[in-house]
């Protein structure tokens, strides 16, 4: 277990460097990130290395138990390299050049980018892959981040028609798959595609209003760029491996950015590493992002290389609040027990300097430690304690959600009640709901194995492979629970629509045909009724509305306008199994009831820690156990009721009946049987 | 009476194709519209024609006795004519070309485009033009639509400096009228002036902000982006003609996008054809659109060419809502009611492929007739019955509102209470108004016959020819009635400013002068009071407010602040007629009592069908008597009261007194006199 | 005392121009300012220069004791220059040039463009410089308005590298004080150096979205833009100077733009000239920056060149409001009343033509005198029986508010709780609580000298040099009482925080130091209490919190969450003074009352008349006598109440306790010692 913090010697005095790091030993921390900017100081002038500055630090932490992440600082091409080979620039979707000046003003295609990246991680490998004071390696820093994932030079250009080329082979292949006969644009030649000039990036420069491009070469683009982003990194994990057995990966940006397909990014790494910048002030901590990660290599601990640490400035705008007190100790605790390995804080101490001045740190830029620097002494201390459990302990879930990249990137291209519908968002909806009623998820791809799952759901399937209808319809035929979502099936994987009935190919499956869709807006909203085994809700529809044909088993019907008793859920037994098809979003509340019904009717684990909805509840076996741990994100001290007997493993109290958490607080709670 | 959709063969595999045509011939529809986007099919490399493909389906459903509107493909330009020639690409007011890769990507100027366009339009019309299935052509699709009606490439920059020679002459007369003395913006010659960057366009770029431009030059820029527009159209148009004597039209965007003036583009037209895309879901069909689609050839019946179809997905955003059962066919039939004679769905079936795909149709992609595809076959069977009526009664307006282009334009280049006044919703609420208290009115331009209307309505006459002024004072002096209102002769054709006292030329016939004038916005409303004939209303400025001359006959005063007992609205007998002017805005309801006791005062016919005023009548004439087309727009079932003996054209009952109309419902009753 | 309005005859024909005149004789006003647009009539083709135009007319006005400004007309270069020298339109920060069309499309380091500048302005100065007609000068217009501020042209780009250069001498010392080593951004030459893509130009075209750059570059091409712009505005200064003894200034955009430093700007000038629109229909005039200007050297009279004249159509958008009756006359006597010598309405008559055409004016496009003329010329009545009283009293103030570009700047490159701070609001704010509880005060830069006041104010005083800690600290320790608030001594003069505890170097000033510092946004208010002297208030913290150390002297404290007891206000004995530093921000009543608390202690004069806060005083100096120029905001009659004995200077009365002053009436009342 790593916990940690980032840090930039690079930046310091020497008297400052000595300071902080007597500070950094004395908090207890046993982990720290450098170098992932300091490309400069790596290699001053082309082919002139230099790491001696860095080893002197890496060495003083080492020799008191410190290990190092080390970092390629490719995320920041220097002066002289953006002077020699100007063509490195990034040009956004306008034809502008992103200038020196900032950070990621690079293309990850081009060859002297790639060139020199590969000499400098080269060097890096070549000087730390065997250093005993090093814990592992960060490729880059946040790919994709900041509106840099979707280049558009030349370079690039060309190698989307060479990409395209390669997939559909030749060009009337191109144009039958792509529909290119809409608005005429079969091309004679791979030569006559452009990328498009409208893509999912939100850094992107102004999308030309009204300009609609083939969405069929949008996704593939948004797949090209993000192949090429993978390609770009795996150059340096190839390198880095060569000279090191530590573990390699990179720091994603999570479900928030989404410009890379991490399933496919993580697949070379040793594991999954991102950043997360949960708010800390008298609100929870949205744990959906850690099952993202556990899911990415199903199951593997993964890495968090930057989290949240205080309060004041920004990189723009507003500025943070600081954390609770208690709050960031809760946070990493938690973070731990969704599946985490490392938790670096960004980062030490308060930059005086650059962008970033004056943004929040554990520290603050007068290196007087203060009350988010004990906290985090305290927490290091409470993880060495837990570490046995936290290390040994495993999840054993019996509900997965399956999510996937070429959906999310299709309903960006052609959004769906935008914007109110956002598929990941969606995706976090249903896991939190089966929190709050007692139900831990995993949160995995369409790739992964769906057998070790009593119940899968699959939230919008709205791009969906021949294989995958295969996939779902074995896993239900030989007895899983399938909840499928409303525009399911709509899609191709050429994010081309399918001619078959809705939910296409998958009728038999779940035993209905879509009659009608249409959005729903604020005015044509329907009330439904949903029955199922001991559950009647009666709710409203959200979002999106479809009407199942009238041969299907409802399980939930419209009770009002012309939509009155048209079918809205179905439920069809299926081999062994069962699936259900939900034709509708409704509000969190009755899915909670609905998820709880269904969880209960086919025997899911639900734990017996009722808290309330700001208490958050994760299980893990521990040695033949079930292991509680239990977060109150209450802004008040809170009463849980536990009901069978349990040993507190903090302090070795036995527990039951109430038990009151603080404020903050959390409580880790073995079964005892 | 055409009614039917469009269609596109070229999409579909032999199979598909098969099963749609079965379907359109079974659905009882006689027109079916193809060809608009299919250049490269027709031409799939440079001087290559292919016809075979259209030609079976044309003759297919013709022997079935369906006709088909050919359009001309030109809005979309294939890869190879764009590869051959890249500077036919559209360019935007930041110098950006728009890419291949959309649609609409051309400049209309741009010679070698124009080559191209003459000759697929030749072979189309050489081909097509005697064909005995056909029943009309379209010319391109949608004109300027998407931000493509002000192009300012190397061309169009050279051919708006010969545009603006062609008006001024000579640079001297440029100078002067322009008041290019402001800002110092004087030219020596012609070959200095810009194209403006800041346009009404709504999809150009961002415009720069705060950089003002010479108002004379940015209202000739728009006239003449409008002439090239129609010149590029026309150019079609006479090679068509040469080989057809069928009908050709082009599909105009109607009073939303206004890139083109109508009334200019429509003249070398057959008919004025336009796309209208009206929500059908609990709400009215505005038939605004309709009344100004029947003024552009003085009262010639207009076509649909795209019109609303169903719900769902959407080009971009946020998708449509499915009609109501029953709004379609409603739709259909007061389409045909305000003179239509053409109304073709978009369209038959919904795409799986390109930027449109998964959007609104009559039949959903899996090509499985369901209930608008149902709509429209009962929708058709009733068209047949009505036909003779619909074909052979005409309008008898008695009031009318005059519009124009320029004073639109000028209002956008120089807003007036941005963003709450809107020139053609401001004519809309005239429209509706008039509607509602039960009198139907013609919406025409200033161009035409005056003479045949009782009371003519000139809503903000910003920009007024010397011309018009003569044309609204004969017009009264001959005992005609005129309602003018706020920022009335403003602006001469040059857009600028008048240096007489306002209404400029016009206090004669207004008897009243403009003394002080301001916007009202939402802490400077004022009290009105209007007294006029038997109608005393007390009602609140809007939008802009004016300070009539104590000199004025008053027909209503302001009530409060420093405006007490200052005139708002002038009342004066001159010649055999009268004329109104008015100096604010006030509240539709009190519009309408006030245009009511204006037209009841003036003899005006006023129908006696009273519903609500979500229930539109429509009155025709037709056989020497009153046939009435009555749709009920409220969402649940509505009664009117009919005085007098009436005849149900389609049941052939007797109505009298209370009748019921159903939600969605309709009624066509025939004054049995 | 110059009263007057803009006029621009070089717009008008002989008829035209002959009846101006006389209504402007026949208004009273003594001053008219000419030809700040007008280059093309001044030097309609390169060389060739006309003043005969515009000399009848000064001379014209002249006889009749109407002095003129002549204007040089740099802001409009004409076409025959940009048609010849291309490159000297203004470049913005993507690179498009701003074409020829508008105004101001100049880049003002350009040296073609300084040579054409220098030479119209050597024309005007050798032929007007001794003109008796002639009162002043006005330089260009309105420099940097309209995005015009911050031109990133090649000559630009290669003259700010020169500017850094000279800054930093060599590029290791900018690497080190720049903060370069952060993001690898170190340069081996200044060659390598950008100007940013992103400024504080308001009308700079889209910002990269998510592209951070180094804060050091940013606040230092604020700079060098500004002095640019000055560099620019004093080539002009010095030709002119060569030739006249009449007052040389500038229309300044005062505190609404913001991009010239206007303490610099105003150096070589002889008064700081500013343009000013309030609106003035139910609403106070703000006089913050009227303080503002007669700061800018140090007491000065200020002169404002365009003041908002009348209602109607606007440069752009939604249009102006007319005045009030009585508004515009009494905007102008408080104008006056706070230190104007000069006020010129922009404009006399609406225009026609251009850009602005139908804008807001004294006389309306048809010449015809109205309302606005006749109060205009009743204000000219009055002030010449005032002239005594303004010309010969003086400001008498004890306590000032200081302020600042560079801190100004840097929150606008790394904003502080955006968008609910903002600098100068923030300092408006004080300055108005003060005037609200009866206390003038000024308005100073960094650089004038603190010791005439008993009070300073020094709002957040971010970006803070060493000269000015010592400044501060002399100040206090000679007797003076200093205000400090939060986010004070931050940053050094690079823009790059201090590594000292807050406040920087401050604290034995201040007697505390900040432990922790967070912004306030909706829900992370906490309560605090004040004790000082007599005053004790709870009110609740704003826009950004600091907690206090727990060594301070405190007069507030938190009482609530965790920063229960924790301190926001400290209070230090430091030498002979007290310095305050205020952690937080809070609601202006609460903010008035620890105003009025601390003045009261402090022995400030606070006036004996009491309004309300819609009633402005103004106390000035007159022959050893107080005098009050009272103004009523509100919008209706107000009663004021006055202690003491006053002669009400234009009727002679005396007054004494009650005394109603009408809707947009005014009062000025001598003390009758």
């Amino acid at each position: 277990m790593y916990y940690g913090v980032s840090y930039y010697p690079e930046h310091k005095t020497k008297a400052e460097l000595e300071h902080d790091i007597r500070l950094i030993k004395e908090s207890g921390i046993n982990t720290v990130r450098m170098g992932e900017f300091a490309w400069n100081r790596f290699e001053p002038n082309e082919g002139e290395f230099h790491f001696e500055w860095l080893d002197l630090v890496i060495e003083n932490l080492g020799m008191d138990g410190i290990k190092t992440i080390i970092c390629t600082p490719t995320a920041c091409p220097p002066a002289w390299l953006v002077e020699k080979h100007p063509d490195i620039l990034y040009m956004d979707n306008r034809g502008v050049r992103r200038p020196f000046g900032g950070r990621r003003h690079y293309c990850y295609n081009n060859k002297s980018f790639r060139k020199y990246s590969a000499l400098i991680t080269e060097k890096i490998g070549e000087h730390y892959g065997g250093n005993p004071y090093v814990a592992g390696f960060q490729i880059d820093n946040e790919l994709a981040q900041e509106g840099t994932g979707r280049c558009v030079c030349p370079t690039c250009s060309e190698k989307f028609r060479n990409w395209l080329k390669n997939k559909y082979k030749n060009i009337e292949n191109f144009n039958r798959r792509s529909g290119a006969v809409f608005w005429s644009q079969e091309c004679n030649d791979f030569s006559q595609i452009n990328p498009p000039v409208n893509t999912i990036e939100v850094g992107a420069q102004q999308q030309i209003h009204a300009f609609y491009e083939n969405p069929t070469v949008r996704l593939d683009f948004e797949r090209f760029s993000s192949d090429s982003l993978i390609e770009f990194q795996n150059l340096q994990t190839k390198i880095l491996k060569k000279y090191t057995k530590y573990p390699v990966t990179t720091n994603a940006t999570g479900i928030a950015t989404n410009s890379i397909d991490y399933y496919k990014s993580t697949k070379e790494l040793d594991c999954y590493g991102f950043d997360y910048y949960p708010g800390l002030r008298d609100t929870a901590v949205d744990s959906f992002p850690y099952a993202f990660a556990r899911g990415i290599k199903a199951g593997k601990p993964f890495w968090v290389m930057e989290f949240m640490s205080g309060g004041g400035h920004r990189l723009g705008g507003s500025g943070r609040l600081q954390p609770n007190p208690g709050a960031l100790k809760q946070a990493v605790i938690q973070s731990f027990a969704h599946g985490a390995q490392m938790m670096l804080h960004f980062q030490f101490r308060t930059f005086p300097i650059g962008a970033e001045q004056l943004n929040y740190a554990i520290v603050d830029a007068d290196g007087v430690p203060r009350r988010r620097y004990y906290e985090m002494k305290e927490t290091a201390e409470v993880l060495r304690k837990i570490e046995p459990i936290i290390s040994n302990s495993k999840f054993v879930n019996e509900v997965a959600i399956c999510l996937d990249y070429d959906t999310h990137w299709a309903l960006r291209i052609k959004p769906v009640n935008d914007s109110s519908f956002y598929y990941f968002d969606y995706c976090r909806k249903i896991y939190q709901s089966l929190s709050e009623v007692g139900v831990n998820s995993d949160v995995i791809s369409y790739d992964q194995d769906f057998d070790q799952y009593k119940i899968m759901i699959l939230p919008t399937g709205f791009v969906l492979s021949l294989e995958m209808r295969e996939k779902l319809k074995n896993y239900v035929s030989h007895g899983g629970i399938l909840l499928g979502t409303f525009l399911t099936s709509v899609k191709n994987i050429d994010n081309v629509g399918y001619v078959g009935s809705l939910p296409s190919g998958l009728s038999d499956l779940f035993g209905t045909t879509v009659e009608e869709v249409e959005p729903v807006f604020e005015n044509n909203h329907n009330h439904l009724k949903i029955e199922e085994g001991d559950c009647s809700i009666t709710t409203t529809d959200e979002i999106w509305s479809e009407i199942l044909s009238d041969d299907s088993e409802l399980a939930g019907k419209y009770l009002t306008d012309y939509k009155k008793d048209k079918g809205v859920i179905a439920r069809n037994s299926f081999g062994k199994g069962m699936a259900y098809y939900i034709g509708t979003d409704f509000c969190k509340e009755d899915l909670k009831t609905f998820l709880l019904n269904i969880c209960k009717n086919n025997g899911i684990f639900i734990h017996e820690l009722s808290g309330n909805d700001k208490v958050e509840v994760v299980r893990r076996r521990y040695e033949g156990k079930d292991v509680y741990f239990i977060f109150n994100f209450n802004s008040e001290e809170t009463e849980i009721h536990v009901s069978g007997m349990f040993i507190d493993c903090l302090s070795g109290k036995v527990l039951k009946g109430k038990h009151k958490i603080d404020r903050n607080g959390y409580l880790i709670a073995m079964k005892s049987v």
